[in-house]
């Protein structure tokens, strides 16, 4: 569902697999025959279904494709796990794409079978991260350590934000050059922070260091693993680092078809920023592998791919063999190494969990959970990633809010007639233990349940 | 085409082979190496499309497949025969998807291989019947005696008017229970009692008898095959008999896009029937097997999922095995041993048929014979099924209608020149020998081909 | 690309593989395996696109397929080149079709595997010559000398483009009746003498001799390889040896999704023609074989099915041997034997190339090389077919046009100070080396350029 599905390790040995994959495909025609694999496209895309179709095939097995289902089960109103419990029957693996958030995460909650994102929304595409990664890998042998710029489109490019994770998790160091309005999204910047646990610099305090010939940033994020680097250093010197260079100058498409009509009107691709011939000779590219998930539009110039630090043809051709590894392992073909000394450095978060019914609702209108077809059985489900100030993340689309009131079940020794309700910037919200925590979008869903308003709502 | 084109002991055979095929799925892998199918789509599907397409790529066979053909071919102004023919000299069997009734039949003419019809408009659906009744048969060991309420849009529903059919076949008992305004179309109910020779209880009659907590009936079909039922029970005693509870109960969506404009207009899903939780605790329904042909929209709650009455995905998943051998049956990679006591107990009626040329169509738009691509090859024929009153049956569409004038070929001993027409409600119709029998949509028509009214025409 | 990228000796010997593949087709299952197939239809195609699946599944091999591209990542403004580069990765063999003239060869420039043209908007449709000529020889043993005429709108038909060639080389007599409006574009017809070597009769003297019961002719190419034939003849004897009859007839559907908006207007298919079986009562059909590349619409009588004479459904049939064959000999899977008699008696003839950077730019509107996304990296190359009227062909969409001004890069003893354009018209365009041409579709663009009018500029 997304790339911290994989840990560190387990991505290392796909990696070693997609190798031995690559080296001797021709060896590979056995490894998944009579398995099927179901291929559904709710959005149009023929790179990344063929790409799938064609690991599928080289390892010798079968595919059931469903290309455009929009026009479909959809239009008869069918819900996605209906969908998926269906296709779950007949196949043995799934690999969907889909333009709500989270709608990867609900067929894999009612296959029965293993499921695959390739893409959902704006939130992930994981597989593409892995192609990502594996070209990095393979030609710079390590990701630690490394300068990473990603550039344009970083607010609706969900590969941005699969990579992005990978990366910090990986170690590298992460400088976002977006176009101006389109910003890496906060829940990404934060989980950074939060749970990677680096540091990040924001453009305000670089604006007065980072000058000249350098690109304008947005943001660094400094990864903790690398002691050696901008981590430990005075501001002062980010630019004296910076400018031996990026690693990789990371470059992703004006998304115009995720664009949301406000956003249409405008403009945002007016100072699109452009890789060309003249760009690449600055010196801080010198070294730069030119990485794009395509299709590309204008953002990368054509008289660029015959030059040799040109990846993107590379990331795309690399997607067979990571995706036969991913296959072949998901259906129990392979089995994975992983190694002992691989292990990720970081640690998943076990926030505490919010499923209670007091009506509150993921803001993210694109998200699984809003839709009408899908609300008739997607129960809400948050994590609690913050409590002051109180921070959800949707289980579904993974975007984070700030509801504005709270209550307790547990209040006044139990005694619940008395239900008030309370602003949750009050100081009570850390006095509520989590499991009693009673969360509302609004004074009127509150009142709706009973709640009265406290003096401390302001 | 129709469920009808199977024997009962075929139907029967087709089940044991499913068994088979389910039960070692892995064995049938080399059964149809070699062989390719045509799925043919000319209205979306995913589910019945991706679920034949398994089970020819689950017995080794090859795929080609048209998901979405409506914008292809027939925007060039091609021909559903000449399409059959075309594939039918690529592939071994074709699975074939229409909006227009009876264009099944069209194919299964002209391709030269196996066709299967997996829904052609609103006429049949029988793979879903064969899904249906073989979970009827897992389920409770044996169809006959069985009672079986059919609830929703019963018109629209090709499923249903294909499970009507080989359910009295099989000698269930029937409860029609249609939303108002979408009952059983007429010609479907008059086959039951015409053909399966079983007696039909309209709604009037049952108004009287059938009270209180049970679901309101439009009509029942009471199976011949069934003496200890309520086919031998005066009146009083249905309600005592249904009391005891129904064995299934299926449950079929709002068919929103095969609504002419007319009854778009009428909000025909108003008291559209919804089945949950709380219905399903009746007593009638304590062992009624819950069952839907999907997708479902709003007429089959989510909270039955996990209910073990529930059926629905479980017909989904039986697709696999049942088309399986169908398929494997087909291109002869399985011979089906049919026993001796599963002969149906109903003969197919042999009628006489009209394809006289004069100017006599069948009365429904979306017939294949009345669409301007088809008409330029398709010569209208239809079976005879009453001639007092006189019915014609369409072999296409299947649909019955009324024709009002009729002649004859041979009257006045011969003297074809006193050409005379009458009303098909004269007593002369029984006269007419049915081969000499000209009949006419109007007078126009058979003015136009040089009859004169006789004093017999009202 | 083109039929002409085939040799006739090439073509006999696929004919001859197409022979063994359909007399033994089972065999041919293991030629294949482990390779994968492409099959990119940018335009609806079911015909074409099955065949050619059929044909890459009964070699043992798999298929990828993309059925309707048009809605996916050229709305994302992705280019040919980047999904031929992306898909040449993943595939052996790319199938595609296309709705802008030169497309597919742009994808073989990119794809770095073998690219076989599926049609290509109105510029060719070479593997449906295959199957025509395939046919033909099939029934008639030789192509030579045969008469064969071509009906309809031979305007926008690709096949008849394709097909128009190859029966020149193969030294057939060709009728063009095109229906009014529609005839032949300029550019085929053109290359037919210069290239093919024969004699083309117009419309106009032909008017004078062939008249009476044979069908209005617009012009006949006379092979030069027939000596005994029409080509020897005095023009009054055309009629008398038309009047023997017609080897094949080749009709073809009035492509209406090809017309301009212009065209529309213009009820081109008012007079279309129609072949029924009145037509083919004529003494000149006697022998005729009756061809169409399909789909139909009215122009082909469905009573004509069952007529000896009809070929167009065997046309279709053989269209998988012929691919079978075409496939497995890319693949390397075949060897052909090239018979010595049957080399082609046409020579390729090498035009110097003009590809200097100087404005000009195809006129055709459909060529790939004017598309918006395919501009930022096709660079425009013609083929100089003729200096006297100057003349250029697109190497993309082989469409011709007499572009108006030249120049030339050594002028005046290489005085290129003095830089003046001219009228191509100017009888200084012999005087120029073709090495040193300089090309200008408007005054605009030479002055652009720095060219000022010299006084032949008319």
């Amino acid at each position: 569902m997304t790339i911290d599905d994989l840990s560190n390790g387990e991505i290392e040995a796909l990696f070693s697999l997609a190798d031995e994959m690559s080296d001797s495909i021709a060896k590979q025609s056995k490894l998944c025959q009579e398995k099927i694999m179901a291929s559904l496209f709710f959005e149009p895309s023929t790179r990344t279904r063929l790409s799938f179709e064609t690991a599928m095939l080289r390892l010798g097995g079968h595919v059931i494709s469903a290309a455009d289902i929009g026009a479909t089960s959809l239009a008869k109103g069918e819900s996605i796990a209906d969908m998926a419990r269906v296709v779950g029957s007949y196949a043995d693996v799934i690999v969907i794409r889909h333009p709500w958030e989270g709608a990867a995460r609900v067929v894999a909650d009612y296959a029965g079978i293993p499921v695959i994102n390739a893409g959902d929304g704006s939130h992930e595409h994981p597989t593409q991260t892995l192609c990502d990664l594996y070209t990095i890998k393979k030609e710079r042998q390590t990701i630690r350590g490394l300068k990473i710029a990603l550039w344009g489109d970083l607010k609706h490019g969900r590969t941005i934000h699969s990579l992005t994770y990978a990366l910090a998790r990986f170690g590298a160091t992460i400088l976002f050059r977006p176009s101006p309005g389109l910003e890496v999204p906060e829940y990404v910047l934060r989980k950074l922070t939060t749970e990677y646990g680096g540091k990040l610099e924001r453009y305000e305090a670089l604006n007065q260091v980072v000058k000249g010939r350098l690109f304008p940033l947005d943001a660094i994020y400094i990864t903790p693993s690398s002691p050696h680097q901008l981590a430990m250093m005075p501001d002062i010197s980010i630019q004296t680092e910076l400018e031996t260079g990026v690693d990789a100058l990371y470059v992703t498409r004006f998304q115009k078809e995720r664009h949301t009509s406000r956003e249409e009107g405008q403009e945002l691709n007016k100072d699109y920023p452009m890789v060309d011939k003249k760009l690449l000779r600055g010196k801080e590219f010198k070294k730069a592998l030119v990485m794009h998930p395509l299709p590309r539009v204008d953002e990368l110039a054509y008289e660029l791919d015959a030059d040799p630090r040109s990846m993107y043809f590379k990331q795309a051709a690399r997607g067979v063999p990571i995706r036969m590894a991913l296959i072949a392992l998901l259906l129990g073909a392979k089995e994975a190494a992983i190694s002992e000394k691989s292990v990720s450095f970081i640690q998943k978060t076990d926030y505490p969990v919010y499923k209670r019914e007091s009506g509150v609702r993921c803001p993210n209108p694109t998200c699984v959970s809003n839709q009408e077809t899908e609300a008739r059985y997607i129960k809400p489900e948050f994590k609690m990633v913050s409590l002051k100030p109180l921070f959800l993340r949707c289980i579904y689309c993974e975007q984070e809010f700030h509801p504005q009131y709270i209550a307790s079940s547990d209040w006044h020794e139990g005694r619940l007639e008395s239900k008030k309700y309370h602003s949750a910037e009050s100081w009570l919200v850390r006095k509520i233990k989590p499991e009693n925590l009673i969360i509302f979008d609004s004074e009127d869903k509150a009142q709706a349940r009973g709640f009265k308003p406290s003096s401390y709502v302001r």
